[in-house]
């Protein structure tokens, strides 16, 4: 239970509705800022203003999945108000406040830093991000089958990377019966992805692996699809790009070649939030419970 | 090889294409009729218009997934005109023609019968219709993601049949990570359903099973999610028909309650019409260098 912890939620989409569900469940004391526009009939659920007033006395605030932009802006769908993370703000917060945010930008690294502020990136999580890759994985599986005029089943797909999103995805793909290579830099993920039944291969054997591929699903955020890759893509291979903006295709050489290439960021919000809240809001009790539990007292 | 095979295609769509690259690969001497907005380049393919002249040499005459409607119009995305298989066509051909479509309406049926021609019905064969569920199963996870704010991965899922289509949507959504539950009426499908991992049931406990349904996908082509059944979904359960028209859903009453539930038969043209058009294409090849094995030489 999270009874007398104050958490404050500040903008956001229908996965923070999620989060502010659970919290409530727990008996957290929640107070929402930017929410104008929906009706919450939760107990222990109230809305507030962004002023330094309503936040000071707050033991955490949750920010949205990208916490702020580059001038401090807090993204709300469900308000028409304008709101900001200023220095002002910041500067009212107590010394033990704990923040959180999917990623950050470095205005608000840099503004957490100068005040002291305990900052957590969730989607830095392994936990978090092992869930996240669910339903970005079945966000793929969606988008390709909407851009392709031939079955998953039976295509050569390409997973480029092991890491938390690219093994969901292979997974995923041989589930669906594609035939699957991945591509891996660690011998011991070369070992595991050959155990999965996966053909894995280097990244030196890309180009020549990219020959016969029908879709490709990149998880490395950096540039791999380079224009030599892309090259040597069928015509009508597709690829999807899962990494963080600006993703690891040469997007410009894609389009040159007449080869249909998409970067995809941020799917868990988008075709999964109630499960994509469900996972911040869990990860969030957990954490509030343990800084309970490590003897900080409910003020 | 199918040298010396005469085959007609009239009408269809992107399916088509592919069923007349495969014939022309094999050597058929093909003719297209209502293919005018089609460029085509393959040796062996011309094109022609239907009058009982053209078509009365043909071996084989392809028509569309669905053959004629009920006034023997023959659809085609690739012509503006009107294309109609009337009894003079019909009177027009040659006794032991094969005429091939996906399925047939009464029209075409009682046409074919009063002149004595051979029908198959392709989408009726198992190979095909266990082919085609592939891409019908693909359509559905690409509908169910589409649809619903939570992901097919931990989710309760129904299917409602386990013929040619449930067999395949069962185990794609047991590899997404859903928790499957299928319903059965036969007792050996029963126990390949639960060998296979699947929770079995019969159709008399459908009303108590839908109670923590969250997905329903319905393969049944008879009237099984009653209003009595989708009286007990939970509000968020999504339903998916994939039985061919008009389904096995009370759709008026799923609305009524606000239950979001869609019929998608066809989708294996929607979105994998290349798939698709391959297995048209290998099966109808197939059937005629059977004929041509049987002694019937190519005239």
């Amino acid at each position: 239970m999270l009874t007398g912890i104050r958490v404050t939620i500040i903008g956001g989409d229908a996965r923070q509705l999620e989060v502010i569900r659970r919290l409530s469940e727990l008996d957290a004391t929640v107070q929402m800022i930017g929410f104008d526009n929906w009706e919450c009939r939760l107990s222990g659920v109230r809305k507030a203003e962004l002023t330094p007033a309503a936040v000071a006395a707050s033991d955490a605030i949750l920010l949205p999945a990208v916490g702020t932009d580059d001038a401090g802006r807090i993204e709300s769908v469900f308000s028409a108000s304008s709101l900001v993370f200023t220095e002002e703000l910041a500067a009212s917060l107590s010394a033990d406040v704990q923040i959180f945010t999917g990623m950050a930008k470095p205005y608000l690294r840099d503004l957490c830093k100068r005040h002291s502020l305990a900052l957590t990136e969730l989607f830095d999580r392994d936990d978090v991000a092992i869930l996240n890759s669910i339903p970005t994985a079945e966000g793929a599986v969606m988008i390709a089958v909407q851009n392709t005029d031939f079955t998953i089943h039976g295509s050569r797909s390409l997973v480029l990377g092991f890491g938390r999103t690219g093994f969901t995805m292979a997974r995923v793909l041989q589930g669906l019966g594609a035939r699957v290579a991945v591509m891996v830099r660690k011998p011991e993920h070369f070992a595991r992805a050959s155990e999965m039944g996966f053909h894995a291969f280097y990244p030196d054997s890309l180009a020549e692996e990219a020959m016969s591929a029908d879709l490709v699903f990149n998880t490395v955020p950096s540039l791999v699809l380079t224009a030599k890759v892309i090259a040597k893509l069928p015509a009508h291979a597709f690829v999807l790009d899962l990494a963080s903006k600006p993703g690891g295709t040469d997007f410009r050489y894609a389009e040159k070649r007449g080869i249909k290439a998409m970067l995809a960021p941020g799917l868990p919000g988008i075709v999964a939030p109630k499960t994509a809240g469900k996972i911040i809001g869990e990860t969030l009790s957990q954490l509030l419970s343990q800084t309970l539990d490590n003897g900080r007292s409910p003020t």
